[in-house]
Order: structure tokens, then C-alpha cells, then sequence
């Protein structure tokens, strides 16, 4: 097959992560059909080219429409800020584009639902990049889990723990303002455990929640540039209108009770991206700051060497790393993209839907809504209420 | 000061971790005044009688009613069935003994408060057995917080988790029988994190919770001692009547959010009580099942090594250590005993009353009602609607 | 069988340990013939009066000659300085009482043998104070190893590391004196390590090691007591004449290689008695900071989960712990102690030599004195030409 | 500046390292002048060109002589097997080329000081691929080193632990014939330690040591394809020629004390390249296998708060770490090759040598063969004894 044209729209920290992997794809996955990086998409000319020469892009393009009806692209890839996500999507199912849709899929479930809609109207292929169901010890939570390994599942425990707003100096960046970020840590992280709640043990039920935003005011930012900020702490100060965390609890369809939480005030946690899950034949734990390990216990080991098992996902018998290096030589947190990338081609290439797809985009935001709901109502709420 | 005479009920599972506290007191702490261990009791003889001279007390006492009164005796220590915890407390109250009670204080908060005031009004000391405070480790973490370190507390993630039960054959023991035991996983091990919760951050404003029987029918155990049991999987079952996992969400009054999880479905978790408490210039870990230590994290160390410590809480600079090992030579769990023991006898020499004390008890199941009420009616319940 | 009469000679901290081990074995064991405390002996009076009092012992006894010709003790347990444990010890077998005593068994091998044989002649019990084979953790590293679960073994790595003269100001403490300690960090805690590797692995045939003194002066201590001490950096100093840190390889009888190290200078570590076994079918390591788990890894795990396993050595089907607490619940360093009493009482009653016994003192004094050889003569040295 | 033209001979394991280095530099490191893939070089001209499209070569060539002196390169990398290092780097040092050599630099320390000659002598720019140092983790252990924090270096523990020939039906591949590989695990992994000790502790002084080789005959192999065999194992045997262990003592230079060992036979140790550090002031530990962490402990920390912290080497505070992700986002294994290749950029725009470099490729010959000598003469081996 020839190679999958992709035009990108945005360049900033996802749009250097999905460069990357499409970077790496055909070096790593050289029987995988080959992304070939046609046009990149931003609106500041000047910076738009050098992310093109630094990313190894083809040809710039300054107005995302322009883009998304080349003849020359097969898939348009959206990492634009959220609120344009769903413009962007139905123009290029329109065009007849594939889409590739950065999480969230967008900013409520209404517009993740017309996106869906466009997109299967217009039969074009769609994913959602929830890319950290593609570390290989998350794969391998999976495998056990389809077969059966851990048994029913008991238990979710998800957090997503980071500390970089903790000073309450730390400016006001725009994250940190509703109108443009849609949320705070619950729609950025909480997303995530989500996500992989749902990959894992399936669909929730009912949700309550609660949220908080510890530091209500901060400096506004005298310099942003991508994901750092500069401030000074006599500056004016605005006001802080998402959450800095949330938590709630679950139940999901299939018995199992959760609790999730996302939080950005959780000092030592740069990035723990969490989860155990409990199952009546043994137990599984992950965290992303040991991207490449899984804890995994089992209840018939032999009675005297019972004990949670550190398994680095590096051998052979872990998805993907023979495509890698030889075992024991751990892979970084951006070859979940560039696994999250074979998927997509090969779902192309496959002529079927990827997976995670817009449906579980849609889900997710049905989710996340469904806890700000029970926030605001201060009460259970069950998903179906939402769609 | 002479020796603090000591009768006690119970010689069970705590039964023997008092009597062991008892016994390591007068050679470990020296200069703390001795508990006599005068007289136990129980119903039956022959199983009372092997446990006085196995664990070394002077006298057994096959009626309590009897022991409460004895002229020899200053303190009664109730570790008999919880549903009886309230008649003894009050007469041993009303006898003037002060009084060692285990948790949970009584089978519900209106009798819990009933024997408070007994004991107030009796002007007697009174205790109850929140072991856990007294771990050197958890020492640390409270003095960390009270002298402002870890800065204002955001967040608790306490887990209390074990395995005894996950599988389906384990026999259906009084523990699972809700007119005997009270309550399940929440009152058992809930209790223990909600006591955590109140020594570190302080009081419960208000909570929502969620339980679960997993497994709701087991066979009817054919022996049944100590803690251990043994089943027949072809035996008649019988229905469990406790919760086998409680999950719940709190607000702490000074802000903080908590999440509270009790279950005795998560394998590989022997006794995992742990809790992750983040503040604005760091954070705690603490895991039972690590007793000695205290992970510890701050947020002014140099940018370059910033990171969670393993404290080994032996050193001199730690609580009760000196008492003990040289630094580095850990203690077991039976020693949170002995500290405990440590508090109530000062508490009687010095004449003020221990802490934890009935009033701890108390607030511990105000909140585990707060618990069952937010379950039972799926909503919100504030600590104050049951006080 | 009636209690086994015990007079110990020695009351600091290994006298504490021993006290404390008699105390808790009639409660936790009680079908062990029950050690009885008889005659506790020391030079001080006061001292030993106080030593007495606290830790329980029925008499006092300051000749230790007149304590092991009573006609009323059974067994003599020698705590005393290592200077003196011969002379006491082959008087003890002299006078037909059973031996235990404290490693190092004698200042150097020729000493330890006089010893082996006086009890020997004698036909008395003799047990030597290897107490961290006693470990549960350790006991099940033997049980892997005995039952070929681990394989052939190929790798022997120990270390004891400590840290508690890191400090050059740290003053001259008698253990620093050749003269009286015989030997620093090699006789102290390399014995340890040796003993543990040749319980686990089997005899050694040939050594070759190197020493260091890093800081060669310190300053004369103005006060000690037991094993702390104040020094005055501006004290006259003194000659350090002891090592402060031994390394050696070894090679088994077997054909596994061993690296051994013992060393006072390694900041951060308390007490890291730790190993790791390597063979044919798995590993094992074992780490004394957490003296309740055992890594294990079998080679023959599913390809996909193989992994370390974190064993908490608490469960029923671990040694000795169905005598303390329910599974999960751990016990401290102390235990070790407890339970190389039960060996010896048990040995006694069974009319057996306890393990380890003199023997096992004599051969690790000859893996010591090869070691040193190796180092004063920089060559190989044969455990065989010791002997 | 323009492109540094790169001319690559070899592309199996270490030729797909070094060419993801070249691919990631421009992107990750757009300050740093681009290394240019013009050339890649090996016998087999169907593998050659798969690989040099796969990993995006501009030209393929059979022959290494043509392609050191292709007047369109600047650089020549070698990957090709150990024992034609010295050839080439002759030749390409003659025709004026800078010269990057993969570890070991030669089979034996004379030719790799008639490298070092050559490549002094035609003055062109030398490095050697001891990757392992550029690990954000490994450069943050140098700086606390050289800042001081850590004091004076008393002890060095480094391992290289393997287990991907424990098995004895694993086949004989060319790793395990001495006359192809040259060494065992020895120079394999155990040069890597003891670049990792002469960068992070200095110069050895002298060592002694000890190897075995556990299997001695395999079954031969039946295919072989990069790093895997497969075998039969019925299939004749051939003799393993190599070391499968090798252990050593040393001393530095300043000092302090190492243990060094390097082991194929250590099950459940996929890539365990680990070491320890113990300074007056503190310590610092490492392991491959979590390669973005390093683990830290000052002896100046608050008394109650002293402990080994886990550092995540991925802040703006950490080495490189700003090329990549944001804090907490790890990076894999390879990217110590494109920091590697950062440097050997850096160097030759900046007309200075690398490091390391030959010079460092031959001390660490000196060590790998004075340890030899100490094995084979069983006797202590002063490194000056080799030059």
C-alpha cells in the first residue's frame, strides 16, 4: 500500500509528540504503512516554519480549511486547542479525511456526539488519542484481563496526580482559565483514568463526585511559552475559574466500584497517572512514572511466594517491544504515540475503525459531564441520564 | 507511683496483642508506671485459663461484672465483642475504673456517646484502641504536620486493604455476620483510616459513600477459631450480611478533600493500611505493611533532588525509638500496642485523659454512620446531622 | 518437661535482645519447653541490679564463675565482651551446662575451636548467635533453596552496610579499638553475612579480600554508654586500629561466586543486611531494613508476567508466623532473637545439637581469618589452610 | 555551521541505536549542527538495504574502504563487529575523518592505544559509545559529584546483571566464541561499569578478580538473527570459550573501594546495569532498569527526615530534560545515544574532543585486561603494570 498522506494541525506540545511518532513509525514498524508528514497547520507563520523544519513537515499551511481539502492528505490530525476541535473534525469528515482527534474530543458531549455523527456519516476512519492505553504494560493489564487472568473485577482505584500549580505564584496560565481550557484537572487528567477505566474493566454506571480550586487567584503570566509560564507575584491577580482537582466515585456496569481522582496539588507526583484494579483471581498496579513496568499478583501462586510481581514490559512476550530494543532496555513515555500511530494505520490500512475511536471519545465526555453534573447537583447520576 | 492494676476482658486476637504490650511495657519503658496484669477475663474457663498463663496475668475472672468491681484492679481494658463493649464500659465506669476500650467504641453512635458520658461523668480516664497513631512512622507524619512542613493539607487517600476473603468458599465466620459483627469492611478497617484522617487532618465535615457485597452467599463455617476458619465448599450457605468493600468521599472542615477506601477484595493487599496526604510544601505516604517507615516529600529541597524520601522511622530522632533497637532495627506491629499502652498509663499518672479517647471514638462513628446514611439515602451527609 | 534454667552473663544490648526473647517465647510459643530466667550476672552491681529489675531475671549474680557452677541453671548464655567468651564458655562446659553464645564465638579460630571442643567433650547442647537466620523472610530463602526451587546456584552477593561513623568527628568508641573489639566491620558484620551465605549456599573454599581504615584518627570519647557515645571535636585524638570497611570474593565449594562486603560508611544506610542469591531457576534477595519480604523470581513463570515477587513473609505458610499475627501483620527484629531460642530450647528438649552451633562459629571464624590473611599476604587464600 | 556528514559502518543492534540518535537529534536538538545520514556501510547488500531505508540512510555501501574515504563525509561511525574497530579506525583517522567507535575500542589495549595514536596523530575528532553516561539520572550523579555533595568517595558498587543465557539449551552464538566476541560478560558488561566508576569515582589503581564460565558446552545454533538463537537441543554441543561471570575488587586511585560484577546468569535481571556511591557526605544509587530515576541521601538532611530520595530525572533542573518532554515524562534507553550524539556534535563544532573519547576506551581496556591478568596470575593487578 502506498504511504498515508497526514496533514497536522497544531505544533505545540502534542503536535511534537505526534511528529515524533510518525518520526519513528516507519524506522520501528517498518511493515506498517508509512505516514508520510505532508503538511503541518498553525496559524503564526513564523513559528509554524520552524516547527515544519524542526518536525520534518513537507509544507506549511496557515489556515487549517485550506488544509483539511488538500487533495495531497488522507488524514487530518487535530491537535489544535479543544475549542476548535469539533469545527476542524466535521470539515475534514466533510472532506472525506480519516481523523486523528487529540483528547478531549471536545469541549462537551454535544459536540463530541456531532463530531461522531459526521464522522460515521462520512465513513472516514476516526481515533481519539487517548494514547496511554498503548504503554506495553498497559497492554499487558489488557491481555490478562481478556483472559481471564485477574478474574472478575472488584476494584478501580485511578488517579492522575500532578504538583506544577502547587505555588500560588504560579501565574495564571491560560489552562487555568474555563473559556478557554473547558476544565481543569478533571477534563485534562481525570480524562485519562477514564479512559483507561473503561479500557480495562468497561462502562460506568453511575458517578458523584466532588471538586475544589485551592488557590482561587494568581498572578496573570507576563511570558508563556508552551507548557512554562513566568509570572511575577506583584502582578494583578485573576481569577482562577477551573479545578484544581476532582474526585469521585463509581460504579460500573459490570459491579465493579471505582474511585478516581485527578489533582494538580499533589507536591512529588509529576506525573502519576495511576491505577489498581482488583480482581477475584489477582491484582494489577501501573503507574506512568514506570512506564515501562506492571505489578501484577496472583491468588493460586504457590502459598509460600505469594506476592505482587514487578514485570518490566520489555520482552518479547510484551506488545510491541520486539519492534524495540532487546529486553531490559526500557522505551520513554513518547512511543505510546508512536504505538497509538501503528494502530491508526493499520485500522486504514485494515479498512476498520481504530481503537479508541470517537465512540470512546464520546464516552468519556459522557462520563466527565456526568461528574460535573453530580457536582453541581450534589447526587448520584447515572450516565445514561446523559445520553 | 505504685503499679496501675490492670483486668481485662477478651483474650482473643487483641486479648494477646494487650497482654504482649503489658508484658514489653516495664522492660522497654522503664520509667513509665507499670501495669500489673492482675486479672483476665472470659467466658469460657478452660480457653480462659490456658490464656492467663500463657499470656501471664494473676487471676481469671470468668465473669466480667465481677471483674469490673474488683478493689484490686484501677483500669478495665474491654477488648470482648463489640456489642458488648457498652454494658462493660459503663459499669467499669460506674465502679470508677478507667477504662481501655478497642475500637469500634460501641455497635452505633448513640451508644458510643452513652458511654463517653458515663465515663465523664465517673471522672475516669478513657482510652480507645486506635492502634495505628502509634506507630513511630505515623508519630513522624503528625509531628511533620504540626509543625507546619508539609503546609496546608489539600488532600487524603487513606486504603485499608486485605485479601482474607476473596475467595468465594472462605466460610461465612460472624466477622461477615452483620448482627454479631456490626458492620463489615467499613466499621473493621474503614474505621481505622477514618481515625488516620481525624489524628492528621483533622475533623470530617461531610461525606458520601458506596458499598458493596460482593460475594453474597457463603458456606457455613464447620470450625471456626481465632481468626482462622475452616469450610467445606459443599456445606449449606448462609447469607453475608456486612459489607465486603465501603468507599466513600469526604470534605474535611479545613478544606481538604479525602477519599476513604475499606475492602477485603483486593489480593495480594495482606494489610495494606496506607495513607497519601499532600499539602502546599509536601506530601506523606505511609503503608502498614511498611510500618517502620515514612516516605516524605518537600517541595523547598534543591530543584535538581527532589523527591520522596524513605525515612526508616528508628533512629533517635523518631518517636519511642530509643526505647527500642539501635537505628535501623525495625519493631513489629505488636509495638503500636505497647506505645498505646505507653500514653494510658502517663495519661493515668499525669492525670489528664489519653489521647485517643472516647471522645475519638465518638467522632469515628459519627462519620462511619455519616457513611451508612449517605449510602443508604445516595446523598451528601454532614458530620452534624448526626451529632 | 519441666523449664529450662537460664543464666545469662551480660546485660547491654544483646542481654536486652536475649531478655527479651525468653520474655515473649512461653506466650507465643508455648508448647516450647519454657526457658526460665534465672540468674542474670554482670561486673557493676548497680547496673546489673537495674538490668535485673527491668528486663525480669529471678537473681543477680556479678562472679560469672559462681553463676555457670549454680546448681540451678541448665544453660549459661554468654553476652559478655568477645574477649571473654572463651574462658566462660569452656568453664560453662566444664560445668556441664548448655551453651549459647553470642558471635563472634572467640577473638580468633584457634580460640573458637578450644571452645567447639570443651563442649563438645562435655556432650553439652552449644548454639552460636546467628539470630538473622531466624527471620522468617531468611527461613523461606532456605526452604526455596533446600526444596530446588531456585536451582543450581551460580551467585552469592552480601552486603552489610551501616553508616554510623561516617562522621570523622564521631569519637574513638572501644568498638574502633583493635584491643578490645578484635576486629571492625569484618568480626562485626561480615560474620553475619558469612554465616548467612553459608546457611544458604554452603561451605566456602577460597577467599581474597582488601580493608580500609577511612578516617585512620578520631577523637577520644568523653562519654559512652551502650551504643551511643558524645565525643568534643576538640578531644586529643587517637588511632583508629580497626577496619571500617572489609571486601571480599569468594568462591564455594559448589562453584558459586560470592562478593561480601561489610562497611560503617555508607550514608543512608542504617542496618542493610541485605543479599541476593542467583540460580539456575530464580533469584532471591532479602534486604534486613525490611526484614518481613523476600524477593523471589522463578525463571519458569508464564513468559509474560515474569517478574520479582515481593513476599511478605507473614503468612501461615511461613515459619513461625502462625505464632504471632494474622497474615500482613509484621513483626520486628527482636523475632530473630525469639526464635533462635525456641531452636535451642527445642533442641534441648530433643536431646540435639542446635543449628547453628560452635561448629558454625568455628567456620565462619575461619572465613574471617582467611579473609584477613588474604589481605596481609594480597593473595588467594584457601579456607582449607586455616584449618 | 553546515551539516556534519555522517558515515555509518554497521547497522545491526547498535547501527538501529545510533541512527534513531542521528534521526532525533535535529528534532529534539535543533541548536546542535545536524549530523547528515549520508552513508550507511555493510557486507550483505540486501540487509544493507533494508536497513538503510528503513532507517533513512541517503546511500548504501558494501565496502567500509570506499566509504571512509568518500569525500562526502565528515564523520565515521563504527558499529561493525569488535574486531574490525581497529582497521577501520586507522583508515578513516588517515583519511582525515572524525571517528565515533562503539565500546570495546579494540579487542586488546595495545590496539586500542594504536587507535589513540592514529586518531591523535591525523588530529581529528575521537569519541568512544559509552552511552550509559548520558542518562539524565548518570549526568545529574556526576554534577552532585563534582559540586561536592555528595564528599569524599569511599565506595563504588556497580553490577551488570543479565540473564538471557541461564538456560543451557540457550545456543551457542558467536557471543559465547571467544575468537569472534573476544570476551564474555566481562567486556561486554562489564566495561560498561567501569567507565561508569572512572566517570563518576576516577582512575583504578589496581583490582583482583575471578570469572567462571557456569555452562561449559551449549548446543550449536541452528539460526541466528540479531540479538535471539534459536536452537535445538539435540543439536551437537560446541564449548562456550567466554566468561559467563566475572567479579573483581578494586582500588582507586583516591581511595576508595569497588566491587565490580558482571553476569549473564542473574534470572530476573533482564538489564540491571546498577551501581552505588558512598561519600562522607552522602549517597547515590542507580539502576538501568528505571533509567530515568536516580535515588539520592544527604547526611545533612534533617535528623527526623533522612532518607534515600527517589529522584525522577526528567525536571527542567535534570540534563537535556528540557529537549523533551515536560517533567515526569519519561525518556527510554535510546535517548542516551542521541545525547551521546549531542555531545560528539557539540565537540566537533566547537573544535575540542568529546567525551568520552579514546583516551577513555583505552583506560577502560587497561582495566578489563589488568583484571584478566589478575584472574589468570591470581594475584592483585596494579593498572600501571598494563601501560
Amino acid at each position: 500500500m502506498s504511504n498515508i498522506r497526514v496533514g497536522m494541525i497544531g505544533y505545540k506540545f502534542m503536535g511534537k509528540a505526534h511528529s515524533n511518532a510518525y518520526r519513528a513509525l516507519p524506522m520501528f514498524f517498518p511493515n506498517v504503512t508509512r505516514p508520510q508528514m505532508v503538511a503541518i497547520c498553525g496559524r503564526d507563520a513564523a513559528g509554524l516554519e520552524q516547527a515544519r523544519a524542526q518536525f520534518g513537515w513537507e509544507n506549511g499551511e496557515t489556515d487549517w480549511r485550506k488544509l483539511v481539502t488538500r487533495d495531497d492528505i488522507d488524514v487530518v490530525d487535530i491537535n489544535a486547542p479543544s475549542d476548535a476541535h469539533k469545527e476542524i473534525a466535521i470539515a475534514a469528515a466533510e472532506a472525506g479525511k480519516h481523523i486523528f482527534c487529540e483528547k478531549p474530543l471536545a469541549l462537551n458531549l454535544a459536540d463530541s456526539i456531532e463530531m461522531l455523527n459526521a464522522a460515521e456519516k462520512a465513513g472516514v476512519k476516526h481515533m481519539v488519542g487517548f494514547n496511554y492505553r498503548f504503554a506495553p504494560a498497559v497492554q499487558l493489564a489488557k491481555k490478562l484481563i481478556e483472559e481471564g487472568r485477574i478474574g472478575k473485577i472488584y476494584h478501580f482505584r485511578g488517579f492522575f496526580l500532578q504538583d506544577w500549580i502547587v505555588d500560588p505564584q504560579f501565574p495564571l496560565v491560560w489552562r487555568l482559565q474555563k473559556e478557554i481550557a473547558g476544565s481543569g484537572s478533571h477534563g485534562d487528567l481525570g480524562a485519562h483514568v477514564i479512559d483507561m477505566a473503561r479500557f480495562l474493566v468497561g462502562e460506568f454506571s453511575e458517578v458523584i463526585g466532588m471538586s475544589e480550586t485551592f488557590v482561587k487567584e494568581r498572578p496573570l503570566p507576563t511570558e508563556m511559552t508552551g507548557l512554562s509560564a513566568k509570572g511575577d507575584k506583584d502582578a494583578p491577580k485573576g481569577p482562577v475559574t477551573v479545578d484544581d482537582a476532582t474526585v469521585f466515585l463509581a460504579r460500573f456496569a459490570d459491579g465493579a466500584l471505582g474511585s478516581i481522582e485527578a489533582t494538580r496539588f499533589a507536591p512529588g507526583h509529576r506525573c502519576t497517572n495511576s491505577f489498581e484494579i482488583n480482581g477475584s483471581k489477582g491484582s494489577i498496579k501501573f503507574d506512568f512514572e514506570r512506564v515501562n513496568e506492571l505489578e501484577v499478583y496472583f491468588t493460586d501462586d504457590a502459598a509460600d511466594v505469594q506476592g505482587f510481581r514487578r514485570v518490566l514490559a520489555t520482552d518479547a512476550a510484551h506488545a510491541y517491544s520486539e519492534h524495540w530494543w532487546p529486553a531490559g532496555h526500557t522505551i520513554g513515555y513518547e512511543h505510546t504515540f508512536t504505538h497509538e500511530m501503528v494502530e491508526f494505520m493499520n485500522a486504514i490500512t485494515e479498512n476498520r475503525q481504530p481503537v479508541p475511536n470517537f465512540v470512546d471519545g464520546v464516552e468519556c465526555q459522557a462520563v466527565l459531564e456526568a461528574v460535573d453534573k453530580s457536582i453541581a447537583e450534589r447526587r448520584w447520576v447515572a450516565i445514561s441520564e446523559l445520553r
